[in-house]
């Protein structure tokens, strides 16, 4: 049996509510829109009392189901004007689901002048908001230090830094990982730290104690299922195990992580270098998942078990993909950040021509303690130094001018937590990548325009885990993308697009795509999971197509129109080095991925 | 016989262009609009290359139609991303009409990479795109006396100042006045110093040496209308004689400036005082027009013809208004700054809780020095208030922080030169007075709710000008505000959007609305002239809202929604005090303004 926990931050008084029927199926990302579009005004100020919370784990959280601990995050993003839904690995999701939560709604804030934090404490059919006065101000690898400890129950914690406290727009959720060794799990995007801020909600603590194992309707279906895509995932080349048999490594994911693209997106042409100015970086291979596996492996070897450094490290409890990572320090074994994915590799490396490791590492942890998400800020980096307030390449000046945002009376501290988009038109900078205001994240789209219609047309703002085609298109770059299911780019976009948002709400991990698409037992497999889970047969693109369809209407009464759903103008007149691509899906195609709904 | 002259950035080319018939009834404001929704992709980057500037006088410029010499501008917004059109005195529109030119239209841009700055120079069937690199990066005052003393024709004299060169979102228009003593003039609102700067334009000058003034089609009904015109000003208590027949002071504009409204709006609790947050400001009277009116007299006093204080100062040939100033220091009897309208005197005065006449006056000339917008610069410095980082009443640490924008390195003054949205968003703060993305002025929406529903659908963004309803509203303040001609809000403000529309038109200077709408002769006059210049009937409300259509059309293919014409939420839930009112037009009725066309 399953409950909502409703907080109104006016008074800080909570309710339980019944789950009403409609919303029996939905779970994460489903769960979290249709909340958001059913009980917020699409033209509340983000930041004001109108805007509300919702934090839902994904259907299958707190379940045996390989790798289906993903937290959902939604509200009105203060970065784009519109609907967000962003989310993360961790911890949470799984005590919320052990405890029986669909989802946690936070509304109304304190009055405006006040000056207390709060946090909200959530246990097996208990809340508590509590006053944490003590918990603000400081940075996020202390305060979750903090938590576990006043908190000795292993809780998931999720909450804002010192950018989501001010209110700061690039502000992300921080979720602690299973050792509490970092607040690196990050449900980053659009700002929805500072929609936390804005209710003074610091952080939302999950004590599982006494909580239980969901259990599903159909106990067979689910177990063959989630067996079945156990096995697909275990089997893919880029999801499988970390060795083959002969020993050698094996799954791409768990040996080298997401930023296993790096190199192959440079070679590609396809990776975003120097501000969106060339898809080719010749520092690539030292800052790659390669290095990192290198790096780990020779601190293991001088270290051995005292050394912190991993790949093959998982973000979710019950997760087999595990392919997150720990970067040590080679001199002293010890962890440098947790995870460094591609997108913060690219987002500091690449996107920044910074090619030295551990400054792109550091610039990593300093968003982890500060609050900010990656992505943001290695494009609001890159706006400052498109506007020549720091120098392309130099690693130290980025890491020293990331460090303004600490300050509270910092100017350029607060420009850059402000975002891409702030910072670069602040600078007059006029090629700014962004669509809804949100930074384009780490594939160029000129070379791959698939990518391009999922920025342009998600009603997340660009984002590239919204509508993966990266998966569909990276065999065929360089400007003859082709397309292996023959789907012309909006098609192949608007399936990524329902596909995902699917997937958002099952609580799975998104990359079980690759052995899905791929294997028809993988698909039959992750289906039978949901499906033997809800007692239920769920079509997983209509439901897919429901929860965008709640994301554009959302999006549509805030005012939003086709000319929202448009990469900036550059990408159309600025030819991408080395293969001379500019980004060319017409207007009319690109209106054509939600034409139909 | 008027013609067009289009300037290509491209390669600094130029040609003369027969005026399209479509086109021949358009000046100003009409003209510029026309051509930007014609010929400007509306979803095009503003600061890039498929922008356009379009550059009009009114009809009557040059002639001897009474206040007939304003000058309009237009382009797609910065500040906003919609159309816009900023108009301004000075020399230039008369200038242009002299030299029949009907607009300059100057459209791409030198390459991304180009160190290069041009200024325009249009002569009689001349024009000459100069490399004028020394003006750039000086302050506006140096950079007309130069342009002055390099031209010594007295040309009237545009454009933009280091602001704009730098593309900054609040940058204006400059615009010489009558003596060269001051910038002053400005077409600030929208950005559109940065277009200029965009272009790599920083100045167009004006040369009407053998020019001629302008032929009415119909001389006499064109001489009956400017004359019965010019007697209804001259009768106005508004816009009429300095003195009346016993030597009392009369007209109020000429005696106390535009700056007469600062007590009134204070007294009827309307006055946008600390940021929006009281309609009634205590040091009113310190900063008001009255007040400058008595410095004049003792500055004059003191000094004899000496003095450089003035009231009843035109700001265009031929102005018969003469609402504008020049505030003098009392103890050497020069010039301080010039002029000193409402608009700025609340922007740094009442919205800052300033009320030291001179810092007010300071903040202003540095606004005119740095190429600024005061409304948005003044609503910047609110939202540095607001953010803790100077302030409320600290008019010395205003005047410091301001300074800031002259470097091209601080980051707080880009930040001010971006704007109210930008800056208020940066440091968190949740009150932000703008409409469209633009500040708004000097009257609280709350007490006067028809100049609310104006700034919430011009398609100008927060503009008093564009449909001055307060004219009709000033009678009936607080709370029970009554309407002499008994429309509703919306019908009131579309009113007054399409007059105005009209007036923008014909170059006449906005303030012989009061003379027009309170006397039949007046508005007669006005039409005779209009007509009698053109040789043409011209309904006056129907060429109003077909300005108002394309404009809407622009804003439409740009991708603005009705949630655009919102005012923002804090006006709807933050009583104003004294008199506690909201702003409670309905969104309903909001949108009949335009919903008819």
């Amino acid at each position: 049996m399953s409950t909502i926990l409703r907080v109104d931050m006016d008074d800080q008084s909570h309710k339980w509510e019944a789950v009403p029927k409609k919303y029996e199926t939905l779970g994460g990302r489903a769960f979290t829109s249709a909340v958001i579009n059913d009980e917020v005004d699409p033209t509340c100020h983000p930041l004001r009392e109108f805007n509300k919370i919702v934090i839902a784990p994904g259907l299958l959280a707190g379940t045996a189901a390989p790798s289906s601990g993903r937290l959902s995050i939604g509200g009105k993003s203060p970065l784009t004007g519109g609907i967000k839904e962003a989310n993360a690995g961790g911890l949470t999701a799984n005590r919320l689901g052990r405890l029986g939560i669909k989802g946690i709604i936070i509304e109304g804030a304190p009055p405006a002048d006040s000056q207390d934090w709060y946090s909200i404490v959530a246990g097996r059919d208990s809340c508590s908001v509590v006053k944490t006065n003590d918990y603000a101000g400081i940075g996020c690898y202390e305060l979750i230090g903090r938590i576990w400890k006043d908190y000795p129950v292993k809780p998931g914690i999720i909450g804002c830094g010192i950018t989501g406290q001010r209110l700061m727009k690039s502000a992300g959720v921080f979720g602690n990982d299973l050792e509490n060794r970092s607040p690196g799990r990050y449900a980053a995007r659009g700002g929805l730290g500072a929609v936390f801020g804005s209710k003074r909600v610091l952080a939302v603590i999950s004590d599982s104690t006494d909580g239980a194992i969901p259990l599903p309707k159909d106990k067979d279906r689910f177990d063959k299922g989630r067996e079945a895509l156990h096995e697909a995932i275990d089997k893919h080349v880029v999801t499988g195990k970390l060795n083959d048999a002969q020993g050698n490594p094996y799954g791409e994911l768990k040996n080298y992580g997401t930023n296993i693209l790096q190199n192959f997106l440079s070679e590609n042409g396809a990776l975003p270098t120097r501000g969106f100015s060339s898809g080719r970086f010749s520092g690539a291979a030292r800052i790659s998942g390669e290095a990192v596996h290198e790096l780990v492996d020779r601190t293991r070897a001088k270290f051995g078990g005292v050394a912190e450094g991993r790949y093959a490290h998982p973000c979710q409890p019950g997760c087999v993909i595990a392919c997150s990572n720990i970067v040590p320090f080679e001199d002293t074994g010890k962890a440098h950040v947790s995870p460094l994915e591609y997108e913060s590799a690219w987002a500091f490396g690449s996107n920044l021509d910074i090619d030295v490791l551990h400054d792109v590492a550091e610039l990593n942890r300093l968003c982890n303690d500060l609050g900010l998400d990656a992505i943001e800020t290695g494009n609001a980096l890159a706006m400052l130094m498109e506007g020549g307030v720091i120098e392309y390449g130099d690693g130290p000046a980025a890491i020293e001018t990331l460090k303004e945002v600490y300050k509270p009376d910092s100017i350029i501290g607060r420009l850059i937590a402000s975002g891409t988009k702030t910072t670069g038109e602040t600078l007059g900078v006029t090629r700014i990548p962004v669509v809804k205001g949100q930074a384009i994240p780490a594939y160029d789209p000129r070379p791959i325009r698939g990518i391009g219609v999922t920025y342009a047309t998600t009603p997340m703002g660009a984002d590239h885990t919204a509508g993966y085609t990266i998966a569909a298109e990276l065999d065929g770059i360089k400007g003859t993308v082709t397309d292996p299911r023959e789907l012309k780019k909006a098609e192949l976009s608007r399936y990524f697009q329902a596909l995902t948002a699917y997937i958002d709400a099952t609580g799975y991990c998104l990359f079980i795509a690759f052995p899905v698409l791929d294997n028809d037992d993988g698909f039959n497999g992750m289906v039978d999971s949901v499906n033997g889970f809800l007692g239920k047969d769920i079509d997983v693109i209509e439901y897919g197509l429901d929860v965008l369809k709640n994301e554009r209407d959302f999006n549509k009464r805030a005012g939003f129109t086709a000319e929202d759903d448009r990469l900036p103008e550059f990408f159309k007149s600025e030819p991408l080095p080395p293969h001379k691509l500019t980004f060319d899906v017409s207007d009319e195609e690109i209106d054509t991925v939600f034409g139909g709904i």
